[in-house]
């Protein structure tokens, strides 16, 4: 239908996540329809951003420095470890607001299915993180689903014998939520983690 | 929150049709989690489509020859040319399969208050075709809304005195809609349309 370069060009966008072929082939002509110099524009931040931004050699978020803004930040709580997925949940945490602790990214959950063993992820480096520093807390936030459970379950294992307090976030019915649609395996953490009031 | 050119990158892609702030963000950390070369064939392919690819000189659609393909296919009808507004409609006539004429491409309908006004769209190349070829019938094909209806009515104008057939696709209900949910303007069209059976 379409020429062999637009075809490879919408090939692209359909890889990106999100993006299904009809998508990709609206994205593929728009950028037809740009001018040059914004087509260049769009090419250089991709580029930039791909040799600029590097991974904080100490917490794994992406950072610009030697080390992130989180982890060089004087005013943080350096007691504090706060294990998440990658680094959008870091995002989330700090709109938030109320969290002044450290981070740690994993760079994905344990999934032997997808070939995501432990020894692919970011643990080594929090086990050293660990041992050095001050560290009096390691909180796990992994996504409530069976693979960052079975990762928190991992994790924990590891943790537990530096004798430092491992915690993990509470799971239940999300705030604004329905109880009557929520499913019973949610419900079911709901009622393990009720606390007195 | 995030670094400087991980923002720039997520301007660039939150400028693309469709895709909001929070799309941007994920396409963004996606491209940062890809390999080098898997981000150099994405850039390939965004450059060589923006160099390859060029407007038929005849339709105005992309090709990337001298003349697109549906303009130099011998098998096509010469005596018909349908009017569209932009490229990816040619891609849903030619899906339906059954129209074998020409089609011509306006980039756009008038729009006064968006800037677009006649001469921004290929209207001079329209009214070249209709006097140099053999050209019998024009289909406007543009979207049934206020800009596409005005658009038809100024070409309609333009197209009569060359003494050619100048016909309208059908508006009305769309096949397997409900009438109840159908809005009045839809509905009167699709009475004014009503053919004997």
């Amino acid at each position: 239908m379409a020429t062999k370069s637009l075809e490879r060009l919408i090939d692209e966008f359909n890889r990106l996540p999100g993006i299904g072929r009809k998508s990709a082939a609206r994205l593929a002509f728009h950028i037809l329809e740009m001018r040059d110099e914004q087509v260049e524009d769009f090419i250089k931040a991709l580029r930039e951003a791909k040799e600029v931004i590097k991974r904080c050699p100490k917490c794994g978020d992406f950072c610009e420095k030697d080390l992130c803004d989180i982890c060089s930040d004087e005013l943080r709580d350096k007691t504090t470890i706060c294990v998440v997925e990658d680094s959008r949940d870091i995002v989330s945490f700090e709109k938030m607001g109320k969290y002044k602790g450290l981070y740690h990214v994993l760079g994905g959950k344990i999934a032997p299915l997808n070939g995501v063993t432990p020894d692919r992820l970011n643990i080594k480096s929090l086990l050293e993180r660990v041992t050095d520093d001050e560290i009096q807390e390691v909180i796990l936030a992994l996504n409530p689903d069976l693979e960052g459970e079975t990762t928190s379950l991992y994790l924990t294992k590891l943790l537990k014998p530096f004798g430092i307090k491992v915690t993990k976030i509470a799971s239940g019915i999300p705030m604004g939520g329905n109880i009557e649609f929520a499913d019973s395996a949610t419900i079911s953490r709901a009622l393990d983690g009720r606390q007195e009031v």
